[in-house]
Order: C-alpha cells, then sequence, then structure tokens
C-alpha cells in the first residue's frame, strides 16, 4: 500500500526494458501499464517482448498484459508514466498523456526544448522542476485538480558532461568555452536496429545522428537557470558559453566516455585541487532528499591514470554516480579531464526513475 | 643489382617484424642483416622470430641468421637500418651505428628531441632532412666518407596529426591552438606484453604513457622550420601554438583515430571549402619525387558523415595515405575535423621505409 | 575483348558488393548489368548502394545504371549472372533467367536440394557440374542453343568443413560419422540488419537459424557423387555417413572456425601423418584448369599449435584457400582437427566467381 | 564471532583478487591474512596490488599488510587458506601448508590428479570430501588434531562440462562417449600477461595449453565415485568414458560456453524432455545444506532457441547456477547441448569459497 501506480510506455523497446527492471520492487512505485504498439497490445508482456537485458525479466511483468498507448485501461490508474518510446510517436502519445493529467517522465527528445518542459539530470539540476511545481501548487490553489505535464531526460551523454560542471560552476562561476570529445556505448542505440556488429567490430564510428546538436544546445538549458518568472528557463547565450562536441561510436557494450575541456570566466582559474576537492563534496540534493536510487557520491574522483574506465567503473552507485579521473590544466582552455557515466542508467531509463523519486519526495504527487 | 642493402634493428619485435615486410620485394632495397639479442642471435630468423602478422613471414627472411645488434657481421655491408627497438636499449645501439657511418631510421624515442636529428612524418616534412643532408654534402666537399647520422620516425598519433596540418599551416598560416582527443588502436603498443585483451575488451584505456607529451612537442618541431643555420630546427614556442591532447586506447586492431580542432592565427579564418580543397590538393614531395611507397592521394577527404572508420579506411594507398572526415565549423575553436591514420604504417615501420626512399631519391646515401 | 558479359542479382546487397569486388579487372569476365529492387533501379550504382566493404568501390562500377532483376536491359547481354539475392525473391528470378537461357552462379539457398542442380564448393566437387555440362552437350548436338540453368553455392560453413574431407575420402574411403562445432563470423549475416552489436560484443550466440540442418544435409550431396545416369546427384544416405553440427556466432568480423572430428568406416584408419600429408598434396582441379581464382596451395596444413586464426590466416590464396590445424586422434571418432576458411570467399561471392572460371575453363560457356 | 579465519595465498594475483572479493562480508569466514610473494611483503594490500576487478576493493581488505606465503604470521591464525597460487610454486606452499594443519582449498592443478585429494565442483561431487572427512574423522576419534589438507577446484572448463552431466548420470547410468569443444573466455587466463588484446580481438585461438588433457582427465575423477576403501577415487577408466575435447579462447570477458555431445551405456536412451526434467529438478547437496554460495537453482534450462549466452546468461544466481539451452538429439551421439558457466565463479575462486561453506555445514573444520 502507499505505493504510487506508474506506467511505461514503449516497453517492449529497449528503454522500455530498462524501466521494467528498474521498477522491479521499487519502494515507491508499482509497474502497473505496459503500453507498446498496436500489434503487441493483448499479448502478455513476457510473450509481447523479446527481452535483451542481462537482468532476467522480473517475474512480477511476465503477466501485465500489454496495452495500447493511450492513457486508458490500466494507464487510467497510472499517476506517473515514463516513456521510453521513439521520437516519432512519443509527441502526440506523450501530449495525450498530459491532457489526461498523468505525469510523463519521458526519455524522447520531442519535448526537451519547449519551454515549459524542464530537461533533467535528477544529480544536476532538479531544482529545474520548480517550473512544474508552481503550476501544480497554483492548480491547488485554485481547488483544481493537479495538472499533467511532461519532464523530459536529458541525451545520455549530456548527463555525463553536465554532472562534473553543475558543482563546478556553482564554486567558480560561468564556464565559457567548454568541449568534449564522446566514445559512447552502443547500448544507448537500441536493438532496433541499433549498431550493427560488423560495422562496429574493430571499428569506431565517428558519428552519431543529432548527438553533438543535442549535447551543445541542451548543455545551455540545464546549465542556466529558471527564468525571473518562474515559469520558464533562462538558457545560457551560445556566445556565453561556447560548447563544441564530437560523438564516437565505440565498441564498448554500456559507459560513455568523455573527454572534455573547459575554460572558466573568471580570473584566476581555480587549482586542479580546488576542481577535485569541488567535484568529490558535490553531494546530489536527490540524495539528500533520500530518493531511493540516488548515489551515495554522486562524482568519484578517481586518482589512478588510467581511470575512469567502462568496464570497471560504469557500475559504481548502480550506474548512478559519475566517475571522473585526470583532471589536469589544458593548454588551450583550463582543464581537461575524463568524464564516465553510464548511459542507460544516468543517461536514460534510471534518470526517469530518479525523476519521479525527486517528485515524490518533494510532494508534487497526488 | 643496385639494391642498397639494409638491416632491421630488433628485428623479432613488433616494429622489426614490419620493417621486414615492407622491405619483401622492395626496389630500392634489400634487407640484408637482421639484428636482435643476444638470446636470439645465431638462429635463422624464422626460429628465432614469434611472428604476428596477418601477411605470412616472407620467404628471403626465414633463413637470414639473426645477429647481435652491432655494426659488424652482416650490417657492416648495410648503409641503412631501420631501427625498431625498445627505447630502452636504442640509444647506445643507434649511436653505434650512426658513428660506424650507418644511416639509422628510427622508430625509437630516444633522439626525437635531438638538437640535430630531423624527427620525419615522410608524407609531410622530408624538408627537415635537409639538416643531414648538409652534413652529407659537407663531408663530400671536404673528401670525407658520407657521416652516419639519426633520423626519427615520428610518435604515430603525431603523424595523423600533423598531416592534414600541414598544408593548412602552408595555405592559411599558423595554427595557434590545437586540440586532439585520440582512440588509439592497439597493435601500436606491441605484443611483449602489449594490451591485455581483457584490459581493453568491452572497453576503453583513457590514458597511454607520455603520449600526450610527445604529441604535445612533437607537433611544434614537425610543423616548425629549419633553423636559420640550416643545422637545426626551430621550434614553434608553446606559446605561440598551443597544443593539448587527451589519448585513449581503444578495441581496434590497427587505426588512430582522432578527433581534432585548431584555430588559426590570423583573421579571417579560410571556409570549410578552402580547408577541404586545399587538402584534397595537397601532393606530398615523396610522391613528387617518384618514391615506390608514397601516397598517391596523401590525404583523402571523405564527404560521408560517418567517415572514416578505422576498418575501412586505414588501408587507403596501403596505409600511407591519410584520411579526413567531417571537416566542419567548430564553435570554440575555428574548425574540427575527423582524422585516421595507420598506425604501424604512416605512423611507425611504414614511415622509416619512406623516410629511406626519400634518401635515395634525393642522392644522400653513397 | 573476349570477355564474358556478366552480371550480379542483388547488386547492393552484401554479397552483391562482393560479386563486385570480385569482378574489377577480372581477365575472364566483364561485369556488365547491376540489377537490384525497383527502389534502386535507375540509379547509378554509387547512388543506389550503402557500399560496406573495406576495398573501396570499384571505379567501374559507379556509373553503371541499376536495373530492376530481369532478363532484360544489360542482363539481355549477359551470359552468367551470379545471384546474391535474398532467398525470398531469389526462386522467381533466378528460374526466370536461367528459363531465359542465362547461367546463374547462386549464393541463395533455394535451389541448393534440386534433383538437378549442382550444389557446388569449386575447390571440392567441380566434377558435379558435369550434369549440367551434359545438359549443354545434348543440345549442341541437336543444334540448340546452350540452355540456362543453375549452379548453386554452398552454405558457407560446408564449405570450410567439404574442403579437406573431400581428398581424406579420396584417399581413405567413406567417413561413417562427422562432428563440427562452428565459430562463424558476423560478415556472413549481411548488414541489413545483420548481426547486432549489442548482441555479439563480448558475446557469443550459440544459434544461427538453418545453418546447422543445412551444414548436415548439404554435405551429403556434396561429399557424393553423380548419380549413374549422370542426370543428378547421389546423395549419401544419412545411416551411412552421420553428420551432426552445432553453429555459433562469434565477435568475429571474417573466417568461419570449425572444430571437426570424423571417423573413417574403413579399418584400419590412417595416420595423422597420411592425413596431412594426403591434405597438403590436395590441388584442386580449378587449379589443374588453370582458374584465375583458383588457389595454388588448396589446403595448409599448420603445424603451429595454435593456429589456424581467422585474423591471421583468413585472406591465404585470396581467401580460397582453406587452413587445417592441430590435425590429432580424437578419443571418441577418429581424428580432430581445426579448419578457417573465408567465409564470404570460398563460403560465398568468392566461390561463385570460381564457379564461373571452372565453366569457362570447361568450355560450357557459349 | 564465530567467523572462521581464512587467508588467501596468491593474493594479488586474478584468483586471489576474487577471492578477496567474494570473502568481503561473508557471513561463515573472516579474510585475516594475504599472502603474495616476498617483493609484495610487508606492504598494505591496496598498496602491493593492482586492482582489476569491476568491483571496487573491499574496504576491510585494503590495509591487511600482505605476507609471505607461509603458514605463519597472520596465517597461524587461518584454519583455511584458499589458493590463487600459480602453479610453479604452488607444489611446496600447499604442502607446507596441509603440513602445518591447515585447510587448503586450491585452484592450482598441482594436487588434482592426487590419490588422497578430492577434485571437487561444489555443485557436482560434494561427496568426494569424504575422503578427507574420514581422515579428519579419525584423528579425532584418536584424539589427535584435525589434520590438514588439500582439496583441488576443478579446472574451470571441467567445471561447465560435468555440471549438467552429473545428474544425468545419477538418472540415466554412464555415460560412455563425450565431446566438448569449448569457446572459453579470456578472463580465466588471468592478468599478468594473460590474453593479448592484438591476439584476441577480431580473432579466435584454436588452442589453450594443457586445457584439453585437463577436461579430458578431471571428468574421469569427478564423476567417478569413492574407492571401495574410502581413502581415494575411482576413476571411471578411458575405455569405459571416452571423452574428446577442443579448446578455444574467444573474445568474451566472463563464461565459458561449451558445445557438448553425449551417449548414454544404456539403451535405451532417455528423451529430450526427461534430459530436460532432470536437468530442471536436480538441486544440488551445498543448498540442501544451506551453503550461503548455493545456487538456489542449480542448473537452469533455458527454452529460447538462440540461449545461453555468455553475457546475458553467466551472472545466473551470481555466477554459482549453470545455464543449459538447445537440448536436443545428436546424429552421431545421444544427445547435443550447450552449457555456459561463469569461468571465474564456479570454474575458480566461486567453487573454492563454496567448497569451504560446505566443509563447515559439514562440520569437518574445527
Amino acid at each position: 500500500m502507499g505505493l504510487v501506480k506508474v506506467g511505461v510506455l514503449g516497453a517492449t523497446g529497449s528503454v522500455g526494458q530498462r524501466f521494467t527492471l528498474l521498477l522491479d520492487s521499487h519502494p515507491d512505485f508499482e509497474l502497473y501499464a505496459l503500453g507498446a504498439s498496436a500489434r503487441s497490445a493483448g499479448k502478455p508482456y513476457k510473450d509481447a517482448v523479446t527481452w535483451k537485458q542481462t537482468n532476467l525479466m522480473p517475474e512480477f511483468a511476465k503477466n501485465i498484459p500489454v496495452e495500447q498507448c493511450t492513457p486508458e485501461g490500466r494507464f487510467a490508474e497510472c499517476e506517473i508514466v515514463f516513456s521510453g518510446l521513439d521520437s516519432d510517436v512519443a509527441g502526440d502519445i506523450e501530449t495525450a498523456f498530459a491532457a489526461a493529467g498523468k505525469i510523463v517522465v519521458s526519455n524522447a527528445s520531442n519535448f526537451r526544448r519547449a519551454a515549459d518542459v524542464p530537461l533533467i539530470v535528477p544529480i544536476v539540476n532538479p531544482e529545474h522542476m520548480s517550473v512544474v511545481e508552481k503550476r501544480v501548487q497554483e492548480a491547488k490553489k485554485e481547488g483544481k485538480p493537479r495538472p499533467g505535464f511532461i519532464v523530459c531526460i536529458s541525451n545520455c551523454s549530456t548527463a555525463g558532461l553536465v554532472a562534473p560542471l553543475k558543482p563546478l560552476v556553482d564554486a567558480f562561476g560561468p564556464i565559457d568555452a567548454l568541449t568534449t570529445t564522446t566514445l559512447q556505448a552502443i547500448s544507448g542505440a537500441g536493438f532496433s536496429p541499433g549498431v550493427s556488429g560488423i560495422d562496429i567490430l574493430d571499428n569506431i564510428v565517428p558519428y552519431i545522428g543529432g548527438e553533438e546538436e543535442k549535447i551543445e544546445w541542451e548543455t545551455r538549458k540545464i546549465l542556466g537557470g529558471v527564468s525571473a518568472d518562474g515559469n520558464g528557463f533562462a538558457l545560457i547565450p551560445e556566445d556565453e558559453m561556447k560548447v563544441s562536441a564530437q560523438c564516437n561510436r565505440v565498441p564498448v557494450s554500456d559507459g560513455h566516455t568523455e573527454c572534455i575541456s573547459f575554460r572558466f570566466a573568471s580570473r584566476p582559474a581555480p587549482s586542479v585541487d580546488q576542481i577535485k576537492a569541488t567535484l568529490a563534496e558535490y553531494q546530489c540534493e536527490a540524495f539528500k532528499l533520500g530518493c531511493h536510487s540516488a548515489p551515495k557520491q554522486t562524482i568519484h574522483v578517481l586518482e589512478e591514470t588510467n581511470r575512469p574506465q567502462p568496464r570497471l567503473d560504469r557500475d559504481r552507485d548502480a550506474g548512478y554516480g559519475v566517475s571522473v579521473g585526470r583532471v589536469r590544466e589544458d593548454p588551450v582552455l583550463d582543464f581537461k579531464m575524463v568524464v564516465l557515466s553510464h548511459n542507460t542508467v544516468i543517461g536514460a531509463a534510471g534518470a526517469g526513475v530518479l525523476i519521479a523519486e525527486i517528485l515524490k519526495a518533494k510532494n508534487v504527487l497526488n
């Protein structure tokens, strides 16, 4: 009892399967509805899905009947839906759920740039959710039911990039130039079709469609503040923070590595030791709120010269912690360092679950 | 007849094996002497070596008796020696060979920073060899025998970096800021022990000992000119060209990928189209000299959005050509692009053979 | 002049691309027609294809207009067509081409079991083509035009299995029990979609749909003889040669490894040395006929304990040679050994080209 | 309190690190002593070891002082030592510990063939430990202290092979012919040097030194019984159970896949369904004894056509469970199937810990 009923949209896909795993025995949520395409509707989940996770399909999910993605049936009873939908269908479906009063936590990119939709990395900028909290408070005051709304999960490589930058900006002021070269795992591409084996074995693909633009834009929204009226977001202007991304797909299953460098707007710049100390001391608000999935250590600062490495470090704090290594001065900008984040946890489904936990902790739910 | 006798130092190692392959049926050179440690000396090559190349061991090499690395025995008859020695032994041995009048073309890093030793990427800066040519001419004038000397092959990732930059600097003037993030193949690490399988499978290692320093320093020597007196090299000062490298080992067998970005000192910067045209039109001097191994097309400018890729592009021009793709403007510096070079060809043994071909074409040999 | 005009069906697919590469500058054949689906028809080849080979697209092919797969247009002028069609469309198309008098050399599996269609591994059983030669001779005698016919290329792992067995059966009599466990490369699965990267990275898939049945059946046709009347094939009965296959997909790009064991029907069995000598001495008929692509050494018997290995041995004789290693006694059957064959050369497109060369050498063409 | 003090020999190596991980917070054992070579002795563990596990080094272990491998110092207080020593040093050291009254659970191969040493796969033949229990009981009766003894862990691929065979032999009688072709992970080779990356990327190595002989011999000891006098083991004679192994190293990090086939001595053979049911119902004695690490489900019978797969199935029951798939009739022997086992858990260190748990559960300890 006391569990909030939730649903998953796009439940048979790669992201949907991970939502299902993460919601197994969750202390706050009961996964109650699973949505997929008309072709799957009506089947028990275990027959509708081609399960591809390293963890076995949770028992509880096996016999949940898959439904179409409309805010009816079992979805009518859910307060939150997690969306793993592809962006070609996510727009209409997510809009319909929000209109029906549901909280939609979406991994799709459709609404990330919407002026009133928070774009959230839960270990970084949960304060952006004040924009929807405000709408909820206003409705309450007026005696209206809690309105539906959408919260977007950031792009996976954006998440890894902004995680260490946020505490640094808080401590040392704005960053005016930022570069990242990513080495991204293949799990992020899903599996229908995802990245072909023959394309990635003994190979690098130095391009991921749309990824560089996402990183360069989302970073400016996430590291920016809430607008003065509290109703939207104050993007950092392009000329105040120049961001440049170069994205590569590499033969790694999980875990995005990013080689980043950055320059602070203010002089003098802090020292390497100050950078490291600030990162190590950072404690995300979700942890302070007692959220179940929040990492105990938000950012792990590794001192070994050859870390972080995806295979060794991606699972820290169950994938919710971010690892940073090789912090050092950069001859071109101020500092360079290597960041590793788990692309399917803090960079996708895992972020969604933690966002929902934060909403619950902040009493935004009914 | 007419073939120049040459030898290989460190012939049983990874680089030495590649020299042996490249010298099979070479139109200019006869591989006559093979040197290794005392443990191998006396054995026919086929018994002394653990052959690990995808091409079979050349027939001609199988029964050459391996000798110790001294300028005696079969080495006494060689005019050129290619050195694949490890740097812990290369110093003394290469010095001894040069003192004995041999031309030493070395893949070791020991003498790369020496004031009178050319550091050569043969498709980039063969004009640096004028420093040794001058010494040879002076000796000839004085009726002395051609003196021995050392020429160094650059570090493998330096080679890929400077190849496209040279024609750009020639066309558009100095570069004052340059960054590269490398994704380096494992073949460059040799195989005793090289990179362990368990360390690199489904993994990235974001560190290669000494590599970043080599790139940052060697680039300033190679892109700099010959000193005014013609006896040495005019390094570009650190503050005139800031270079920053971040090096990663990736699960790729051959072919280093580099994501680079750079800024010209002069304004206005050229256009992307000018950059591409300049790269495509560049013809290295070695090709003009008719050198056997020189690439017909020095730099392949690829227009496909997702190229170059190591598995598809590393063997262009037998590994002597460099591929460049994704040339585009960079929000932080001026331009960014992806460069792929074959680390064991233009980045190591192959460069050595082409250097020797240039020396022959320029009549520096006896 | 003197070149036989040929076409490729399914020219934009994985197998079709390899046919195109193999026919570049071929001494016997001129690739004149390229067929694909209606969607591609009308475009020059370079615009219709997503080229995925490590060798660059041959210049000659770039501007050949792609046509639909009917025996008209440029195909009307071709005597031979190589089919890389998927089996869901190959049946009707290949039948139409044969009916139009074309020689169809097919990589599809549709007609492999047809009673009058030779199933050929060109280094193994070219004598099976006597069945079509006979039809050609009879037509000639009757003053009729050469009839069209179909010749099938075997399944890729069947090719590697039967290559060493044929000379052994010729020398030592029938094999009555045979097992193979395959470790198959991913290139054999094509690339639309082929094997997904996330399915094969750090993984093994112990199943390839239909593959085990193909090996178990095709081996009995290929190692069997021509029927007494010369019009068909005498399959070895299942109870005279028991064949058991276990097939695995492994993270290897090219080259199928097979761990095989077998027992001869006659006693005493030969010695290991006799086995090796027989394999090493075997010279395929295609080589004796002087065919361009025939391997000089049909079977390479490797003595190193840890060979053959795909990366080191798959390209022997340009992929037309098969490597055998670790020949030793087997406690359960008589012998066990490891066989490596190049799945896209002798196991697919390459076999097709060599089959056509044999037909030409035997004067079966017009 | 109540915890049995234990030590690890060879604690800085690959197997030793895994023992250390498995003993973190163990309910029965306190890891108290860590032994390594003289070079490491005296240092705290965290400084002596190059940690290469995906799990972080346990806090408790970091400051344990590493000692030399003699039954003195902290080892004097330990009742059990787990040995991850290399076989070139394991012989003398393990003998010395046993002579000093210690129970040695060893992953080395030195004593596996010793007539009085149990060779144990803990989910298969714990009853073999009755041979040492008997010696312990006799000493107790005579009022003597419990004697030291050695128990050997089997070879990793032997473990996966015998796990499903044991319940089948128990149910359907002896197996008289057995073949296995293994696809073995690289973690089993350790990391100094282990398998080189360049040797295994895009490659298969069809040979593992000594492995085939180990499988062929160990299987006959493990599936045999205890000798009539209870003091040793009754090996199955070679001609009563013919075993043939073909071993391959594949680019997989963890998890050995084996394609096995086997024939029962008795006719008629059981059905495929009977085989599956017997495997699924099998419950290992360790689980019945309540051992902490014992798998709840000893053998997972998978019905999906393409399972088991290492990446998806290796971690079942924390690596202590074995997965079996594709059970089907075999044209040559009776049945064939695919077995997957975790080579570093049930095939190495994990087996050692479970063996010790069984000894405790059976009151063999002091």
